[in-house]
């Protein structure tokens, strides 16, 4: 298995170009092995600012970096766009969705996470898009931007309601920066780009499942949040479930037995649930012998990132099922699809090498960070716990520390600083399919 | 006609907020006047620099300014995002496609121009797309780069060679501009991002129906851009026309008699033909009484940019035809548009104000420039001529100068700055209607 020989290197195959396959992918450039990195897309998305490309203050080449540029001097490694649809554990290789196969001595999965409506995908899917890809934050801009406009041109008052009435769901930090993004929006941004409406009469309502917001934070700065979004303008409501979504209201209904609430809205957006990608239930029936994917789809691993009794495969990131330290399973987050990006890595050239394996993967919590808009944010690390300003420019640098390329840092600091001081958001296109298809119809 | 009270103010509908409406509508700032700019798209776009969009150096926000931030400030005005469809002449007013009528006093049309396949719009139009819009433009980048994608991929020479073959049809600015960002994409920026291919080997044929590209410029500044293509790679073929256009060929037939040449290409660039925006001829069948729209489905208006017998309508931009000095038509750029924007915006303001009305309008033609690649460009303004860095400098000033915003020119200036140092191009991105179809069918 060691081979460092030209004409037999080792080949480890990267499925997932997201934090944890980029990540592992770059660890793997001193190794004596040829790296294939696969992913659908051919850019890697800086996924904690998709909301703002949601809300018009980024473009999505801001957040992405095209897979091939990060990994262009990488002469061990090559990218190669395509789907995997299945795994041949026996015969060590990954099938692609034209079926063609490449063979691999070590395999790594980080395909991540996609939505879950709680067994309401085909029905709620399409009306209310929850934020993982380019595609889904430039429809939200869409639907939202078009809300706006709509509103302008309606003369049913109930009508311009329902209009200018914004549903997130979900209270995480998703929820929370959609939900304060898309209160400044229309608050500060759209205030003098009407004629008919007042943007900031908009209604922007978070409905969450728990007592408080940014539930893995602590209680004070979830209180912090919570009171942040109430000055924004945002109604939270709390201990609440959405149990209905259409085109035209979604209801919601509170989990101590008061009646059900019907809020008229044509802008729902989703940020209350994640499953694994499909990639993880298809592995665990393909190693069966007792490895059965969890509840949300993920695939249960070891201490060292591998599935029982298959050393060359690795599960990392939101893929995986670990449990960490004290026993509690680690989060979904990307600090920890990275650090296992490099853990896994460091594990492939110590085999390469012939090396004895290391410790058992340890996840070391930074802290986590949410921001709720303009100059508002929490931020928590061991015991240390900031908000307002202070956790808002700490937000600011860790983003800016940790995206991919520096041309990006600059353009993306560049626009926040021009949004800070003019409260514009320059991204406002509405663009994409179904504009185009109105385009195509009229053009002759 | 020239009432100022405010019950009763004059009304001014633009249709179209591209450069000639853009600047109408900036134009009527100060008048006593209620000013409709009724658009499809929130956004007006600097197409000039659209095919750097297509070819990955800009995002698609870089060059577009959303409609309601540039006149945000201008209190007589609203903008409208609808869909003109008719035009009710006796009545005076316009009729959007929900039905909708939106009267005017004084009209202004300005909705531009449209590809022209020669009659082969349903069949060459779908492979062959142009590059009018912003879905035009990331479609055409995601062809580009697919097609690198799919090369690497390909185990047929032969299948590999056509991949790599790319066939920009028309020699125009934006053909010569398109041809030349490929032959850059492919021999610098991709450069070292793939493992199987050498992007470099790519062939980059540009076809044009005269004896020389750039054929409103100087012969001496086409000779200068031909041999600047040239030394990028760029196959240039002069006295051709395409007769066929299909997906994996197209068949360019020269004109003085020889055979019939075929081309293997997957990827077909449309820069050769324009015609007026079909308003254009709904207008002159409405008008009747001897106004003909022409064979590109322009409407002849007069010196002061009025139809026949009907002061009250203008018609500027693409969609004019009008006789200049040395009684030869303007030509079909930007810098008409925008005189007559201005031009039209004054003749409005004298009338409202009961002044007597200016005298007819003059195009001043600052110069024409067009950009082949890095530090190559023509220029050419009355006498002066240039080439080569001074007048890729004068191109770039130029440029920025226009640009809508000031965001945008800092935010387009530094991405040259940093293309030109790295030979990157940053936004390099596949995204649009056909990745997310397969997003969708992979995600469950």
């Amino acid at each position: 298995m060691a081979d460092a020989g030209n004409s037999t290197r080792h080949r480890v195959v990267i499925v997932g170009g997201g934090f944890g396959g980029m990540l592992c992918a770059q660890g793997l450039k001193t190794a004596q092995a040829d790296v294939t990195l696969i992913d659908r897309r051919n850019f890697h998305l800086f996924q904690p600012l998709l909301y703002q490309v949601a809300t018009g203050g980024l473009s999505p080449a801001n957040i992405a970096a095209p897979l091939r540029s990060v990994l262009k001097y990488q002469a061990n490694t090559r990218v190669l766009l395509g789907d995997v649809t299945d795994i041949d554990v026996a015969g060590k290789a990954v099938v692609l969705s034209d079926g063609s196969r490449v063979p691999f001595d070590s395999l790594v999965l980080a395909t991540g996470s996609t939505h879950h409506y709680f067994g309401k995908d085909a029905e709620w899917g399409p009306i209310a898009p929850g934020l993982k890809t380019v595609e889904d934050a430039t429809e939200i801009r869409r639907k939202i931007l078009a809300a706006f406009e709509k509103a302008e041109k309606e003369p049913d008052a109930s009508v311009r309601g329902r209009l200018l009435t914004f549903v997130v769901i979900g209270g995480g930090p998703t929820g929370v920066e959609m939900a304060g993004a898309i209160s400044e929006l229309s608050r500060e941004t759209l205030k003098r780009d009407f004629r008919a409406i007042h943007p900031g009469a908009a209604r922007v309502v978070l409905v969450e499942g728990q007592t408080r917001v940014l539930p893995t934070f602590h209680e004070k700065l979830s209180a912090k949040a919570g009171k942040a979004l109430g000055e924004m303008g945002v109604e939270v409501w709390f201990d609440c479930h959405v149990t209905e979504v259409t085109p035209d209201h979604v209801t919601v209904t509170p989990d101590k037995g008061a009646e059900p609430k019907r809020i008229d809205t044509e802008t729902v957006i989703w940020a209350a649930g994640v499953k694994a990608s499909p990639l993880g239930k298809i592995l665990a029936e393909r190693l069966g012998a007792g490895v059965v994917a969890d509840k949300g789809g993920r695939v249960p691993v070891g201490p060292d990132c591998t599935v029982a009794g298959h050393p060359e495969i690795f599960v990392i990131g939101d893929l995986a099922s670990q449990v960490g330290a004290g026993g509690k399973p680690q989060p979904g987050v990307a600090p920890v699809a990275m650090q296992q990006g490099r853990y896994v890595a460091e594990a492939i050239k110590r085999r390469v090498k012939g090396l004895a394996p290391q410790a058992a993967f340890r996840y070391w919590d930074k802290g986590s960070l949410a921001t709720i808009g303009r100059s508002r944010a929490v931020m928590e690390s061991g015991r240390i716990r900031l908000w307002g300003y202070p956790a808002w420019l700490g937000w600011l640098f860790i983003h800016i520390m940790y995206l991919a390329r520096f041309e990006n840092r600059v353009l993306v600091l560049f626009q926040w600083f021009w949004n800070y001081v003019t409260r514009n958001r320059a991204a406002r296109l509405i663009t994409g399919e179904k504009s185009e298809r109105l385009r195509k119809q009229q053009s002759d």
